[in-house]
């Protein structure tokens, strides 16, 4: 390559035009984004017929995302960006209980549901559990009147919202703790299940030997005035696919055994 | 951040994901575009709402492409990695005409014109040009039946593809070298002209205060066989833009002045 003008060089002049930014965040963010980019393209020696791979592939994801499907945000979650916002923006204490992925299909206003009740609807095919414990402080203080959304996939493998033949808000639930901080969620054993393959991140997948599995888990959001919110997922310990995570979620504190028809797990929350 | 699982695991754990893929090329890119976007990630603290923001801008992005319009290939001009893609595939000696990149404006199949002909349909408004100069090699050898696919915008700012409304092939031509080497264009002097600026890259350009200017140029691609392709603009040095090019073409050995009506420009090509 001529010596003529240089990558540091181009590099210095594409950072320097965002220095105008009316938000010193946003020049921050840019900054950083392209020099990372840059380098990427440098290190690899992209070739032009990547690059246009590369134009390709992102057209095609933006082009399958519409009102009930996200490419982009399934393609943050298989590249791990997703589980790694999380982990920079959790900002809990060591003995606080670990985060994971939101996920796709958290909802809103699912029904409350009394201490003990089943978010499973009447007649569901799956194997019953109980999942148990306390929600506290690191300190071991029990947090009464501390609130846990609770969602899964149906034993069939899918979220009610993927699904307009499932009753909407099944496997939900909004359960609230008691003067004990005690908390008591009644299910069915979760299920291992895909994420969509069928747009380019199933073909990223594939081209790699990924697999497109989710190890069984129930997802938790957990919350408390004064305290930080903890979103996170309860795994399956009889998962096989534990050690590949399509969306690279799964925290060894949060695999519990489901074997028994009961189980029990503490949610630890920090003050804010 | 809790300790217990560190963001360099994680990093581990995505990367090494890649490596059952069939082509390890792909393993690579993969590897390196993880890294580069963890990194940026962590180096940046990026919020949930940043990241969000991101999602929304890439899938409007994506939105915008369509068979006229590819708002991907403008937000990689914009970001300058169109034109690094261009320096890290053009191993050229130091002697050889610089590149510049290719844009989305080139039409194969323009007619062939004789030496001397204008590319500008008669009765053009512009002010007349002549280009001429000397395809050769870096030791001054001329390379006799080299060819030169020229394209610029016409007088008003706009490329013949751009308006149904101006005659196909306008201001687009193919000029053949004689046995010394020679060729002469006739154009009209070419004038800045803006990007497309409707879309989600027009807002990015607006938030940081830049500018979506293209320095009035001239596209050339000269070839002959034997020797490596050179894709450039030659840049008129009377442009009020020539520090601000939107998409960071700009070279200093490509620019010519314009003013007297006619210019000097030799193209050096290098053997394969």
């Amino acid at each position: 390559m001529s010596p003529v003008f240089t990558v540091d060089q181009h590099l210095t002049d594409v950072l320097e035009s965002f220095d105008e930014a009316a938000n010193p965040r946003l020049t921050k963010v840019l900054r950083s984004l392209v020099a990372h980019l840059h380098a990427f393209v440098v290190e690899t020696g992209l070739t032009r017929e990547e690059w246009m791979s590369g134009i390709e592939f992102l057209t095609a994801t933006g082009h399958k995302c519409d009102d009930r499907r996200q490419e982009f945000i399934l393609l943050s979650d298989t590249l791990g960006v997703s589980m790694l916002v999380e982990m920079v923006n959790q900002d809990s204490s060591d003995g606080a209980t670990e985060a994971t992925v939101l996920g796709p299909f958290y909802v809103p206003g699912a029904p409350e549901r009394a201490m003990g009740e089943s978010i499973a609807p009447e007649g569901s095919n799956g194997v019953e559990i109980v999942i148990s414990g306390v929600v506290r402080t690191a300190g071991g203080e029990p947090l009464s009147d501390a609130t846990l959304d609770v969602w899964q996939v149906t034993p069939e493998g899918l979220y009610d919202v993927q699904d307009p033949a499932i009753e909407p808000m099944s496997h939900r639930g909004v359960f609230r703790t008691g003067d004990d901080g005690r908390f008591q969620v009644r299910s069915t054993v979760p299920v291992d299940y895909q994420i969509p393959t069928d747009g380019p991140v199933g073909k990223m997948l594939r081209a790699t030997g990924r697999l497109s599995w989710r190890p069984a888990h129930t997802h938790f959001m957990v919350s408390r005035p004064g305290y930080k919110t903890v979103i996170t997922h309860v795994f399956d310990a009889a998962s096989p696919h534990l050690g590949a995570d399509a969306v690279f979620g799964v925290r060894d504190s949060l695999v519990v055994d489901f074997s028994t028809g009961e189980t029990g797990f503490d949610f630890v929350l920090d003050p804010i």
